[in-house]
């Protein structure tokens, strides 16, 4: 058995996170467009741009550890994105969408939080200074998205929610 | 159609949170056979034990709503605890597992911290301060948690990985 060392648990967790972005570039779309809020529309819109950037980004780490940039299917960002589909379709045209959506978009950045945060710790252990560079930006993209859907979260969206539900 | 309000969404997370907890219940146990760091071991164990008094605070919090106790499958969590799975069986008896683990342990925390954040924030908006209270504890639980893998993460588990690696 040859044995699988933090390099290898590196490389897998690469792909993991590449399929992850590519599903989540395919998502934001749709969210966008069942969002009501025209702030929180924008809000998945401007995730969509960065989250090309961020594809980017990842195509320079696999470059540095001399890999091809290939995904592997991540059941966990399925499940999570199948999550938010769900309250699409359930919530459609109901006052409590946008509430729905941005819970959903919350559980996407917590997943890539942990994942990049993982990597980057990585990254250092293995002495690969431009990745944890790369992956440090990401992570701090995914934070200030998180936050703000924090924001967005506590004002206006559920307020409006609320309010039509009484 | 009858509109679905915040209060629905706010029913129908607690069902999805609810088999979270079990399932992690159930996962957590053979995260800590796994580990071989006695440290991770300790930590895996004690989020055991931490969970179930979670649980017990998500069937007060049914009661606050009226509810009975009942589950929703939860896509994603069965999606971030396969992934668990697959390192147990990938990185078996490898230097590389316990990172593995740990990342997979910080993935299923960031799940829970997304999804406590967001009923905490549903429950201030619906005036359920009881509830308020217990989702908070819970919130508080899962972030020192998440906070302490992250310490193991840098110190000794994957140190240990990358020197027998070299």
């Amino acid at each position: 058995m040859i044995d699988k060392t933090l390099e290898d648990l590196f490389h897998e967790t690469l792909k993991d996170i590449y399929y992850a972005e590519r599903k989540i570039l395919k998502s934001l779309p749709k969210m966008a467009r069942g969002a009501q809020d025209q702030k929180l529309k924008q809000a998945f819109e401007k995730h969509r741009d960065e989250t090309e950037g961020q594809i980017e980004r990842l195509h320079q780490v696999f470059e540095i550890i001399g890999k091809r940039p290939r995904a592997k299917t991540c059941p966990a960002i399925d499940g999570i994105v199948e999550e938010g589909e769900e309250i699409l379709e359930e919530f459609k045209g109901n006052p409590a969408l946008d509430a729905g959506l941005l819970a959903a978009a919350q559980a996407i950045e917590h997943y890539e939080i942990s994942r990049y945060g993982t990597l980057r710790t990585w990254a250092q252990q293995l002495g690969l200074k431009d990745a944890v560079t790369l992956l440090e930006q990401t992570l701090a993209e995914e934070s200030k998205t998180d936050a703000d859907l924090t924001k967005l979260a506590e004002s206006a969206v559920n307020t409006a929610a609320k309010k039509k539900a009484a």
